[in-house]
């Protein structure tokens, strides 16, 4: 993440991670999820806070959830169905369960089918939100398998040279591992900005950069601008931000997930119910079976080798090293599995109020 | 295409498409391509060219396959074979075959897949030049299918802070269908521009845009800026351009094609072999039977009224409408099959001299 968004030292403390991981799965039991489904909630939140995704981690998800299980958008106990399947294929209803809760379940059968017919799709309809894909493409890779996942979701991103918003940040992410480099995990919105960048960025008191979102007209801002007003995000720009840089290739890759993710789940794309989002989140996942492609063994040399390579790249001026998808990530994990996890203030004192409200031991901090 | 990489119509004359065809067929039988294999080439350069994909077309591709096949880097006449197997996968070794020819094959063969066990993903390595990868996606969506296709090749793309090159553009495609609207085909690199966007911009005369390439020491280059001399391309930027406006995205994207291109294939990713290339060009294809996911009808139903939905929105202030990938290339494709492919004259010029030597018929004008 570029520093000017990361919380100031100043500003957070460190709680350990066996707390947080208690405290969340606590809260989850409250909102009615059963404790098995609660510490799976629970491991994938503290897995991405512990991994630095600070957008998608405790700090911005767990009081929306909280705030969906109690109005009823997300259903604590879901009877979710697969609805459609091939030996490769399956699209389940998810019942309006938490993706977090659910993706590794989706990932799992999409593995199971990878070990049968060389590849898994799982898509997922009816769903609620998925936080950060990256945890299920990771899942996946930890099996030998080259995971990948997508969530279609929300609105708020404008296609290159309209002034109306059509489609969610759709991200993408894909894991593969070798076996002495930090793991190759990619996971980023197809939008210039995660929607969660612009409750970070109120946070930590940062403005949005050029090229990030558009004026209210549709038309890209070509200077820091302050986060508009008024919750969630809006006017975002999609990757490239202009069509001179590419945002015409963004929107594809935002349409990529539409149709994966959406479509092929059976569902209608979210620009068809943007007001009450009726149809819910849509998700994908993939598994590939390395096994049924090349030889594993010779897989995880290439890519030790190719991330090593790219590791020791020399760097242009200005710069200290040469990063890949999810090395930094990978070193945080280190640093905050010894150090605990930081959090703002502001995150904290939600924590205590939460936590006080709703009866569950209070998050401790180092 | 931005306007001012499109040749100028008096620097261009029209050609028919059926003396196209008949040319570049006849070209790659000089070759010493079986009849049967030219046709197949010739049908997939002039389709680029009708769908004004002039990057991939004949103007930019034909004389770099003739130049490869008189060289030896090109097998005219390959034994592809299928060297792993399983339901849901095929890997290839293509025997140094042309992409453009062979791809159609392989797509072939994942869609086979995909109707037998709902998904089909098929690898192929050792491998010469894919074209527009968009070609293949769309062969799979007219079977119902959503196509998806990428290609790893080449280097001259450098990963988001490096002074050196690592990567080829790995474009990704895909391609789905509804009744009524134009078919819904994205086709991109993953770097900035494509690498062939350089021969197109020394052709017009145009100088690259700001973030597009670095400078020799691996600084974005943040101003326009001429064709750097000397040839093919380089210190290409991942798409994003710099760090700030989501460069590591398109690097991540770069890496998911090398991952599922090349490292699938069972082959090493293009940047251990960079000096000699001597792995070749790494090809992916996926088809997904929406049958197995859904109702076809439903699905289409749901991609004619997302692209409507796009197509008539609002644009934004300074453009007449908003697109959606695939929506100008079909225009153009309408308009190219009535009023013949306009080519550069310096493409032209290529034509008579080439033809005259190989003693083939010389390409008519309209």
């Amino acid at each position: 993440m570029l520093e000017r968004f990361k919380p100031k030292s100043r500003d957070t403390k460190r709680v350990p991670v066996e707390s947080l991981y208690e405290v969340v799965a606590a809260v989850f039991e409250k909102m009615g999820v059963p404790r098995e489904d609660a510490e799976e909630g629970a491991d994938v939140l503290t897995m991405t806070d512990l991994r630095g995704v600070e957008t998608h981690g405790v700090s911005n998800m767990l009081r929306v959830y909280v705030e969906q299980y109690t109005s009823g958008q997300i259903n604590p106990r879901p009877n979710w169905e697969i609805e459609r399947e091939t030996p490769g294929t399956a699209v389940i209803n998810a019942d309006r369960g938490l993706g977090i809760i659910l993706g590794t379940r989706a990932m799992d059968i999409a593995i199971k089918k990878a070990k049968t017919v060389g590849v898994g799709i799982v898509t997922m309809n009816n769903g609620a939100h998925l936080g950060a894909v990256g945890h299920f493409s990771m899942h996946a890779a930890k099996q030998d398998m080259v995971g990948m996942c997508a969530t279609s979701a929300g609105s708020g991103v404008l296609p290159t040279f309209s002034a109306e918003e059509r489609f969610g940040t759709n991200p993408i992410s894909i894991a593969a591992l070798g076996r002495n480099e930090a793991p190759f995990l990619y996971d980023a919105a197809s939008s210039q900005i995660a929607g969660n960048k612009f409750t970070l960025a109120t946070r930590v008191g940062s403005d949005l950069l050029s090229g990030w979102i558009a004026d209210e007209e549709g038309t890209p801002i070509m200077n820091e601008t302050p986060v508009p007003e008024g919750g969630w995000y809006g006017r975002l720009l999609p990757l490239g931000g202009t069509r001179e840089n590419g945002s015409h290739k963004g929107y594809g890759m935002i349409m990529m997930v539409e149709v994966l993710g959406a479509l092929l789940s059976g569902s209608v794309p979210g620009m068809f119910d943007s007001e009450k989002f009726e149809s819910g989140y849509k998700h994908y996942f993939a598994a590939y079976d390395i096994a049924a492609f090349t030889d594993v063994d010779e897989f995880k040399d290439n890519m030790d080798g190719m991330l090593k390579m790219l590791r020791e790249s020399k760097p242009a001026p200005g710069h200290e090293r040469v990063l890949y998808p999810g090395l930094a990530e990978h070193e945080d994990e280190q640093d905050r599995r010894a150090n605990g996890i930081p959090l703002h203030t502001e995150v904290l004192e939600w924590f205590d109020s939460t936590t006080s409200e709703l009866g569950v031991p209070a998050l401790k901090t180092m």
